[in-house]
């Protein structure tokens, strides 16, 4: 069978704390999972549910994965944030991608570092 | 009506990196999102999916917290690392809990410092 995973694209610019980057991924997390195929998500489980955090520079470039990974078809999630904390409104911090198969996810987020 | 949220408690003293901490987040709150009772899960989406992220300075407090929110009969889930990259493995790494109210989640978390 193939490989699934899901990928937590964060913005390095914001200077978000740490508590606040995990609680973005995790918003991002849940939003795409809500969008995935049962059957991808089924599969995704049996294989422990992988998930891979990487980064991106700026907000451009996260819009830019966001609607790459939208036009290829693979479930996406935008977090825009509220912000009543250490954002301004409708800021773009994170982007969820997947679960879906590794070959399908790498052609869009292949070449992103690791977080 | 009553305020929901979600909060992920992380260990502090394992030396996780940044992107293993929101792995382990993710997994946490989807693992607790997926026992969470509808109607709550839909009250927390429409205030906006409040989480916050907490955090514990060791595998014992963590599993105390876990256990307490269970016994009160809050959604938990506790995340178990399969020990591929940085840590042993079985070793417990972070713990989610809710969608459920503030009131009743902060009796079992509310004394813990956020991340």
């Amino acid at each position: 069978m193939e490989s699934f995973k899901q990928v937590l694209v964060l913005r390095s610019d914001l200077g978000m704390s740490q508590g606040k980057k995990i609680v973005q991924a995790c918003h991002a997390s849940i939003g795409a999972y809500r969008k995935a195929d049962k059957n991808d998500i089924k599969n995704w489980e049996d294989q422990g549910m992988k998930k891979v955090a990487l980064t991106v520079k700026n907000g451009k470039e996260l819009e830019k994965y966001y609607k790459h990974a939208k036009t290829s078809g693979i479930p996406a999630y935008i977090v825009r944030d509220a912000g009543l904390t250490e954002l301004e409104p409708d800021t773009t911090t994170c982007v969820g991608i997947g679960p879906g198969t590794v070959q399908e996810i790498d052609k869009v987020t292949g070449n992103l570092e690791t977080l």
